[in-house]
């Protein structure tokens, strides 16, 4: 059955691969399943045909047959439950690949996400720059214990599974912020996940729908 | 195997169930599973005993002879594989109820989480006041949307499932801001998820070693 997965077709920044669509072209490519992806305007995503596949009106959802999911979480985790290559075959290490599935959009994600909100939703209010500093020493806290357990292991535990395509996926968004800089071992971590040939395909795949 | 998990001696919320160990115990009384609670003191959480159990130093973690996760999603998820109660037969039906779990903590959560910091974490500050009703509306948003998804149904997908219990216990958040009384929908959704035996154990559970 063909896999359909929807986009925006002009992502908001521009090609950077932030859009969350390239985290469910990364799994698919770590897996080696083919797919197609059907593009919506942004006047589209509030349209009913949208909002009866995503009740939130977000990208990305993911039709296979009668089958259609919204959530990246969600499509990741049931990409990775059908095909080889983003969980370990151990039930218990599979139940902690799940749990830094949670953790990358739960308990690291969040604090990130106030930091667009504050640049992009309230970036011309009076108490901007004051707030700002705020705002990203919450997200240190979360690096730092991040960066503690990671160490200097190469993936969250033991080999790359779809927890790291995840977390890494999150930590992505903090680029443009120099954030992540101060953290080496996390950079480090980004960037190893970034070297895989399934992320760069991923990656190329959304940049030549989104570069200018 | 016992299962153990943990939750804080004093939870905050003084008892109102808000705390995320009482979406494990609701999880574990859905499925009928006895559990142990080990409880932490707010200044054990960050010790490396217990920062060796959850990274980022929160509650609930899970234990179960070899395996330990965290994360309140991963739990739940963990909970429904292995008993019956949480997740439908049919393998769709149960990835939609797994899209539910990540739209509540990854989609719907967030904007509710950033209520929580503006008061607690900022309510002291200048723009506080002015600030409050942004934060309000961006949570007015996705409640609108749910409530359009929910219609006149009694849970998201079909009968109850994880996906329920994750999506209710996040907009349990909004009790005390008077949000959920706005949507009459979801005030009736959430009141349909407390009346459940199951959430007045774990409920009951919580009350007992938090309340005044």
């Amino acid at each position: 059955m063909t896999i359909v997965i929807t986009a925006f077709e002009r992502s908001p920044d521009g090609g950077q691969g932030l859009a969350r669509d390239t985290r469910v072209r990364w799994a698919l490519e770590e897996v080696g399943q083919p797919y197609e992806v059907r593009l919506l305007s942004f006047r589209a995503k509030t349209r009913p045909a949208h909002l009866r596949l995503h009740p939130f009106g977000l990208i990305p959802t993911y039709e296979e047959g009668d089958l259609a999911l919204f959530e990246t979480g969600a499509i990741v985790l049931h990409i990775g439950e059908r095909h080889a290559g983003l969980f370990p075959d151990d039930a218990n290490a599979r139940a902690r690949a799940i749990t830094w599935m949670f953790a990358a959009v739960n308990t690291v994600e969040p604090p990130i996400l106030e930091l667009v909100t504050a640049r992009i939703l309230e970036g011309d209010r009076p108490w901007a720059d004051e707030r700002l500093p705020l705002v990203k020493d919450r997200i240190r806290e979360r690096l730092l214990q991040l960066s503690a357990r990671l160490g200097d292991a190469d993936w969250l535990d033991g080999a790359f599974s779809a927890g790291d395509l995840m977390m890494v996926s999150v930590l992505l968004r903090l680029r443009p912020s120099g954030l992540l800089d101060e953290f080496p071992t996390l950079a480090a971590y980004v960037a190893r996940g970034e070297a895989r040939p399934a992320y760069g395909r991923a990656f190329a795949a959304q940049r030549a729908i989104n570069a200018p």
